[in-house]
């Protein structure tokens, strides 16, 4: 039999992407198979990016082969789906996201195959520009190719970067991973358009039918309305997309999974003179069935999990940050309906998926769109509405100017629920959560605040529905144990102390709070903890009170000091405080992959780093 | 004569647009002249945007034809271009941009007819969208407008609600309003488009034309590369753009200066239930040859200026730091071929007009792009150019995060030139570059400087050569007195002492730390003055000094607290100083147009101000 004869690649040999081009194509679907499998067992053990790497694999295969990378340049945006690449020129993913080990995302230091690095969305276009403009006035030759997944072309900077490369003059090769998913469901009329390429891709393979339709009383009646832009029909028959809009050539769509014709359209595509956009259908997930049928997004960024069952290692007995908050914020919702919930394309990941079922009117994903996400809140907000906006801290950073512009500055009443704010642990770098909090204090009318426990959340967030203006409500990447707690109301503005001793007090925010007091006690440590869950406005009651203990330790382990840490120092400062004061802040600096755990330790910023100072 | 006939409007006497109701298409146009000569006498007193406004005369007063904005609602995007909807909606423009006067934007505390506010570009969409969201779940019924000009739809966040709005399925009216010009000259791909556009608008007018070709040979060789997408003739001949792609319908483009038209499309636009696009082409500076002749963009925001002469008020025998920063660049260009100079659409506020001629290859105007700007730079940096981003500081906002991770994650070497840092004066609450220095401190591997003389200025240029990261350079909207100076290099990170004194030491960067030098001595003041002209990092040699002083007065007139001054602040607490010290920075609020003189003495930031503390 044939597939005796095919030789499977030891992947853990591989040393650079050059074995591929001796390969037939029969070889290179094995190839294919077996890197596919690879990955499954890799991140079910190391958790990580499984679906939108399961899509890839033959289209990056077909990259490899067709370009060399110690030359030509790639850019994968977000850079999540670059395992392949990754394992074909040489790296070791059995380290993945581990500390020390090898990224989840593109690295430079990692690897000379790697141009550029990533995290965010959508910045592939404008940095592959970068690079073809340097590479032209340098006089150099070689290829760039910016990496795109569709979901990624609906946030801004992509398309400004589409729309300024269009006319530089400067060549880059777009492959346009079309898989017909973001993180989990397409929105916005991009998505449609793509769709209706689809569905006209379909109409170009029934060649003859068009003729005829187009040849006859109806072709001729098409004609004739030719001029007439705005028609359905036309959109249908005519695959014009933003990229011919914009001045590019277009390959496409083609079957990502088909080496043979990526190998073609690259073929083409390297002949051109000019910037083209080779448009690739592929299966988000392919190969492995629970990530292939996933609609919500569980797939996506994966914890470990079991090949077999497709089960997904959780927490037990433990309830996230998350879904607290989404429990929080479905019985508000419930309750008034004036709440309007606002999700740039990370709902699932935030656990508001039962929200999109219940109130499938006041909850809106805007996809990759954070700066839209915050305008368009400025306008519910206007009309009397209450926006809620649900964001990652790490993406918050797109959104900076809007929500000073176009919610503070006008004073309008928001709530943003800030989703994993602090560290978090083996996304590394590019998705620490540790800046919102200080450039959040850098922008007038916004108040900040951090609970510890759920009762606090849930006063939190009903106060943030009190004409407060914009409310930004912080929490973890963490699990914590629910215990029966009483709600009670916690005055705007004001902290509570959960300790009473002397000479020191301890001044701290958020969940490790409780494990703070619990360690302290056990350790039997005679100080005052106070637990600042309002970050600003500070509660200055208790400020004047902090005045009379000699030592004052200021706890922030979920933030930079450039925040709350900074205010309540200077604060202390101008009331003529001379004690002494320790700061424990995240430094500020780009922090590493690793469990959370260990970010704390290296940075001495665990409870018991606190026990070991009192 | 039938002129005579005409009937002049009372400009001063308008209290709403309900008079438009009445009037003959003749009297319209007489109007509009009417309404064109008074914003050229007014504009020409007060400076203010002038080219913008001249160019939207007639499609306004269609609107408030069309409309009642009393329940409809419209934003005009940046709102810079709102002065005749002012006009006609009753206010007195006499105060245009002066203190506690007409804003120079639409104002929601001015008039019941402001339905949103903005400043920066791009945010109406995303805004009307919101509105529209609101208006339909409440069950209200009215019409909402998004006014926008076509360099607006570069941005990203445009480009973002676009796609969100046209699955929405809440309508909104979009007047596209596209005079073929951006602040100054349109960039980009979509520029070709709406260029493409007019020219297909040609081919539209001769329909016989089209259809012989259409239906002949050559027409049937058309229809059978009817799915060929690539064709640069298809383009031309199908109107197809953005907006058909996204799934809007479109009407136009039209005359935006024919009254009746306008109507027309206005009446066709409400009968939509459908958000709809309007595609408006208009003339800017319209009505007033030199701003219509104007493609360097001298006429876009003015200051006073003659209305003969077209003579433009300039300070005598002063340069501004704009004018100075681009010389210098001018020079370090030519000496270095590394650098490459970006600029989003400001290089004629910035002054780099000269460069554009000079090197042509190396300077790049990527339009309203922020995000992007920041984005190619870091695709520059890593081939290993060294990119110039020309900013102003607000907008410099909008680039929060591609600064941070795609310039400072990876620690590559940028200039940042941030234009028109501290109080800007008349342009109000929306322009303001006070929060630059403070968002900038948050982000990790940022260099921060302010020179207070053209030497220093030179000397911070050079040494941000030379491998200190991202490296921003702040200066003030501001003239300054030129006087030979010699050159000296000042040591990266390092103060300059200015005077030597006895038990209070001020710190003070930027240019006013001049004139307090003067001052202080003039006043005999036996203090010490020490120029911060590096903010970050600090001079810790000269904080090591300023230990010694009974008091210390921190003065940083061109920013918030929350960047420099809190960190120096806690720099000395940490160093247990136990003096005084006294701040004097803007307070982090959203500060109201005036001039930046009556700014400074609302906040007691004068120079004068600090001598009487001395």
């Amino acid at each position: 039999m044939a597939k005796k004869e095919i030789k499977h690649v030891n992947l853990k040999e591989i040393k650079n992407p050059e074995f591929l081009k001796d390969m037939s194509y029969k070889e290179l679907d094995v190839l294919s198979e077996d890197i596919r499998q690879y990955l499954i067992k890799i991140i079910s053990k190391t958790g990580g990016h499984l679906s939108s790497n399961l899509g890839v694999v033959e289209t990056v295969i077909s990259l490899c082969k067709n370009f060399d990378f110690t030359k030509d340049k790639i850019i994968f945006d977000v850079g999540h789906q670059s395992y392949t690449y990754k394992l074909l020129t040489g790296r070791d993913l059995s380290t993945l996201r581990q500390k020390g080990g090898i990224g989840g995302f593109q690295k430079m230091k990692e690897s000379p195959y790697d141009h550029f690095e990533a995290g965010h969305s959508s910045t592939s276009i404008s940095a592959a520009a970068g690079l073809a403009f340097a590479r032209d006035l340098k006089g150099e030759k070689y290829e760039i190719i910016a990496f795109i997944g569709d979901s990624s072309l609906q946030n801004g900077l992509a398309f400004e970067g589409l729309n300024e490369l269009a006319q530089s003059g400067h060549k880059v090769i777009i492959v346009l991973n079309d898989n017909d998913m973001s993180i989990s469901k397409p929105v916005g009329g991009l998505s449609t358009m793509f769709r209706n390429f689809s569905t006209s891709f379909i109409y170009r393979k029934t060649k003859g039918f068009i003729k005829l339709i187009l040849r006859g009383r109806f072709g001729h009646w098409l004609l004739v309305k030719f001029t007439r832009v705005k028609n359905w029909f036309k959109r249908k028959l005519v695959n014009m997309t933003i990229f011919d809009n914009l001045g590019y050539s277009v390959i496409g769509p083609i079957d990502g999974h088909y080496i043979r014709q990526v190998d073609h359209a690259l073929t083409r595509a390297k002949k051109l003179n000019k910037s083209v956009v080779i448009h690739v259908k592929t299966i988000k997930g392919k190969g492995y069935e629970f990530a292939e049928n996933d609609i919500e997004g569980d797939w996506h960024g994966v914890s470990k999990f079991d090949v077999a069952s497709g089960e997904i290692a959780t927490k037990e007995a433990m309830v996230s940050w998350s879904s607290q908050y989404a429990i929080i914020l479905k019985n508000e919702m419930a309750m008034n309906d004036k709440i309007v919930t606002i999700v740039p394309a990370t709902g699932h990941g935030s656990a508001l998926d039962s929200l999109f079922k219940i109130f499938p009117d006041r909850i809106v994903d805007v996809g990759i769109a954070e700066e839209h996400a915050f305008t368009f809140a400025g306008g519910l907000a206007v009309s009397g509405l209450h926006p809620v906006i649900s964001i990652y801290s790490t993406f918050l950073q797109r959104s900076y100017d809007e929500l000073s512009h176009d919610l503070a500055r006008m004073n309008l009443n928001a709530t943003i629920l800030i989703d994993r704010s602090g560290l978090v642990g083996n996304d590394g770098e590019t998705h620490q959560g540790i800046y919102d909090e200080a450039f959040l204090y850098t922008i007038p009318n916004v108040t900040i605040a951090m609970a510890s426990r759920s009762n606090e959340a849930l006063s939190l967030m009903k106060e943030s529905f009190c004409n407060h203006g914009v409310f930004a409500i912080r929490y973890p990447r963490e699990f914590f144990s629910t215990k029966g707690e009483t709600v009670k109301k916690i005055p705007y503005g004001s902290w509570k102390i959960e300790l009473e001793g002397k000479d020191t007090a301890v001044v701290s925010t958020g969940p490790l709070t409780l494990k703070l007091k619990e360690e302290i006690t056990k350790a039997k440590k005679n100080v005052s903890l106070y637990n600042a869950i309002y970050l600003r406005p500070m509660d200055e009651a208790k400020i004047e009170q902090l005045l009379n203990y000699k030592r004052i330790v200021i706890y922030d382990p979920y933030s930079t000091k450039e925040g709350f840490v900074n205010a309540l120092e200077n604060r202390l400062f101008e009331l003529g405080y001379t004690g002494q004061v320790i700061v424990k802040a995240i430094p500020t600096k780009f922090i590493r992959q690793a469990t959370i755990e260990e970010q704390r330790e290296d940075y001495k910023l665990q409870v018991k780093d606190i026990i070991d100072l009192l």
